[in-house]
């Protein structure tokens, strides 16, 4: 068989793939935003089929005899969508069926308990279960193979390459660093609060604002849209359909305003893959923490500039007249940037987020490794909290059992959000020298400069290129954790008004 | 292999089969929905991906073994799901598959250039792929295979067990009768009118008001909603999840509230099949005609009685309390039920849209048995809205171009429209027998006993009986016109307050 010929027939099986991966998104999406309550149980074997097609098709006979010739014929090293199609099958071949079901059943299990004892706030109701999920993805671990640490195996899903070594050193300097921080602004933490962004805001201009600013950001609505779910997210069903959503919170813009800037980040990322990417395997995100990069940069760093608000508060002012008034750039750019260190990981600010993060990842680490028992994980996770962030939950719900991860299994996903902020800070920077006007573009709400970059820089790759490769080939650097302090530093000291570094 | 083994993996074939099949509806309805324009293009390839699947694993090796075994054990006589499931494959295989490439082609263009025929109104743009269709779909009446007349083969892909044979004398019958009362009404035409539905109804009002009905009717938004499309439909993904679409008319109520309670009607049976009967072929109408019987029973016959009106002017009256004054419930009941012969079939009264049916019926018989050319439509359809209602439509988009279902090789579909009004003419005739206080139940608001009766007599067979079957098991007659007839001469006599029959 001809090269042309045995890459159009891998092309097609990717597009098969990729159309019920598509239609199984839709499926989650739909769930969350429109479906009436009383579907939840079909929807769920709906789902069920289609994500088993799925792995079946990656994993069957025709994809096997695809990946023989394609590897035979070296086809691999010159179509990087050809290399992908064998990464991602040979991948999903190493997990036995067997492994495979017995982890999704406890993953639903696992959800059910998890939620169970959440509210009652008693991790001891949750621990068997839990068990039994981290001894299956210790299994699991073996099964996808590592160089030197087990985690480094489940690390390797969400963040390709990741590994402890390379992550231990970095996450002590960023925590060393963060305590600094928070030391430093214990004196005068009450100098600076967020008063301006909790007013009372209603809710459809909540949503007429931010879907303002996503416009303004480049997110084309044309090929996306935005609707209202619990838990805010963004799924994407190619380039040519992108959903964001939000939640509202009438008492706080933050929740949505700050939410949908994070979504369409992410939005922008999947509107940005090359389109003849479309339905492959190259139409993805590079990894988890390059996408997360992608939400931060635009949530945590650029509109959370004063140039921003200078921008942004006359518009505002329209929507939300009554609460801008006596408000300046200023006033937002310290209502957006307080650090406050505080138990609830998803309500962090930016700088202590890191800690909470730190913190997970040190304790899946050694759940993973087997040094730490799992009954030990409420009194690891109060130390910590008390030693890295100086608070301490009173039970349970507000600590180990508030994130939902650990109930589907899914170790090693946690680091990806602080890696994304760490790539976010090196693009930053990277930015601000190639685009010496940055500051005032943003002032004059011109991002178009800011999403060509990224276009060109980041979402030009899709998932063709590793994260790594990706942000040394972007900055010149391996990721490091310096950028991130030094951007850090510089913006506590400026709202805190100390000095840092 | 053992009956019960069998049994389980045709079952489970049949589950993922109807689970994809689950997918594409709700792409198909997110695409009506709330999909943005852009994603057209993709949308068509995911739905395409999907259907394909299907009916590859209808028709695939997996299937033909078990197709093969059901037949050698006789399993397909003792449980009609396995008889169900020979029979669909059977069909499937029918179709050779560069057939049916052909098709769906022609599809895709007939599609587009009925639509540029249709704004500029004339024939002659789509004459030449309404020919290659109706080639096509001739070729497809051959492989389908039929004993009598070669238009049964494309009746029976919509109504099981449809022939012209029968359906000849009947639609004869019913157009004579049906231009009797034409005629009838001809001179008192002006002493009804339907002004009372003809105000200013604010949209949101009509939407609640029109929920508010379907309620009553018994439709459960607990597995179910209502959204806004252009086109109005119903569409399930299981008994658990069924979706109702509507459009608004804010100068005339008929539109939205009689589009939601047809959809309701047709949701009402899509909620009632057995749930043991989910993710199988047997959760489906017993036919097009039969569904239709359950949308247009409660749409033109329970829903425009005047006890009808007695119960809903109260609530009408609190949604619409300037619009609602000085109207009694006779006033709506003679305001739904105007009857004036018209151009458009979709905007037709519920007497002389089956004139609209019979033209059509007529039309497509003739040209896929060859004695009517293809050329010649526009021609036929004029005088034959000339003899049957006396108009005459003055360019082609206001007569033969006006459906959009040629377009699509839809040839044998228009007849199940009238089939439903026969049927449930039928059905009705029976509910007032078995239940002597129907209508005083009606204006009380009270529908409960109707949904019963049709759960247990029409809707619990799902599609494990065919259409001819129900209506005799229910009424112990054959499909006739003749109830219909009895019905709409009453209905007509009692408006109009004239004499018929």
């Amino acid at each position: 068989m001809n090269t042309e010929v045995l890459e159009k027939q891998t092309i097609s099986l990717m597009n098969t793939i990729s159309d019920i991966g598509a239609a199984t998104a839709v499926l989650n999406w739909d769930q969350e935003t429109y479906m009436p309550h009383g579907a939840s149980m079909m929807r769920a074997e709906q789902i069920s089929t289609l994500s088993t097609l799925m792995h079946q098709m990656l994993t069957g006979e025709n994809a096997k005899d695809l990946v023989l010739k394609l590897k035979d014929g070296n086809a691999t090293s010159q179509n990087p969508l050809m290399r992908l199609f064998v990464e991602e099958h040979e991948k999903a071949v190493k997990l036995p069926e067997d492994l495979v079901k017995k982890v999704s059943k406890a993953q639903a299990l696992g959800q059910d308990i998890w939620k169970e004892a959440r509210s009652k706030k008693d991790f001891s109701i949750f621990a068997p279960i839990l068990d039994e999920l981290l001894t299956l993805k210790r299994e699991e671990a073996e099964c996808r193979g590592y160089a030197d640490n087990r985690y480094d195996a489940l690390l390797d899903i969400f963040e390709p390459g990741a590994t402890v070594a390379h992550l231990n050193p970095v996450f002590d300097k960023l925590r060393d660093a963060t305590s600094t921080i928070v030391h430093a602004i214990e004196p005068v933490k009450h100098t600076v609060n967020d008063a301006p962004m909790r007013q009372h805001f209603p809710g459809d201009a909540q949503m007429a604002f931010s879907k303002f600013i996503a416009e303004k950001m480049g997110f084309d609505f044309s090929y996306g849209r935005m609707d209202l779910t619990a838990h805010p997210f963004c799924t994407s069903f190619t380039q040519h359909d992108v959903r964001l959503t939000t939640r509202i919170n009438e008492q706080d813009l933050s929740s949505c305003l700050y939410g949908v800037i994070h979504e369409t980040g992410h939005g922008l990322y999947e509107q940005g893959f090359p389109i003849e990417y479309a339905r492959t395997f190259a139409a993805e995100g590079a990894s988890i923490g390059m996408h997360e990069s992608q939400s931060l940069l635009w949530e945590t760093i650029i509109t959370r500039t004063e140039e921003f608000w200078e921008f942004a508060l006359p518009h505002f002012a329209k929507y939300f007249p009554e609460q801008a008034k006596g408000l300046s750039a200023r006033d937002m750019y310290h209502a957006v940037n307080t650090v406050m260190p505080s138990l609830i990981r998803v309500e962090a600010d930016e700088i202590t987020y890191n800690m909470h993060i730190i913190l997970r990842f040190e304790i899946e680490r050694d759940l993973i490794n087997g040094t730490l028992a799992t009954k030990d994980i409420p009194e690891a996770w109060n130390a910590k909290m008390k030693e890295y962030l100086g608070v301490v939950p009173s039970n349970d719900a507000l600590g180990c059992l508030q994130d939902v991860h650990w109930s589907f299994g899914g170790f090693g996903y946690f680091p990806s959000y602080t890696l994304g902020k760490l790539y976010a800070a090196m693009e930053w920077k990277k930015i601000q020298e190639v685009m010496p006007n940055v500051h005032s573009d943003i002032a004059n709400g011109e991002f178009s400069g800011i999403l060509n970059w990224l276009r060109k820089n980041i979402h030009s790759y899709g998932k063709t290129e590793t994260p790594g490769e990706i942000i040394k080939l972007v900055t010149g650097n391996p990721l490091s954790e310096e950028e991130f302090v030094r951007y850090a530093y510089g913006k506590v000291s400026s709202v805190y008004g100390i000095q840092l570094a």
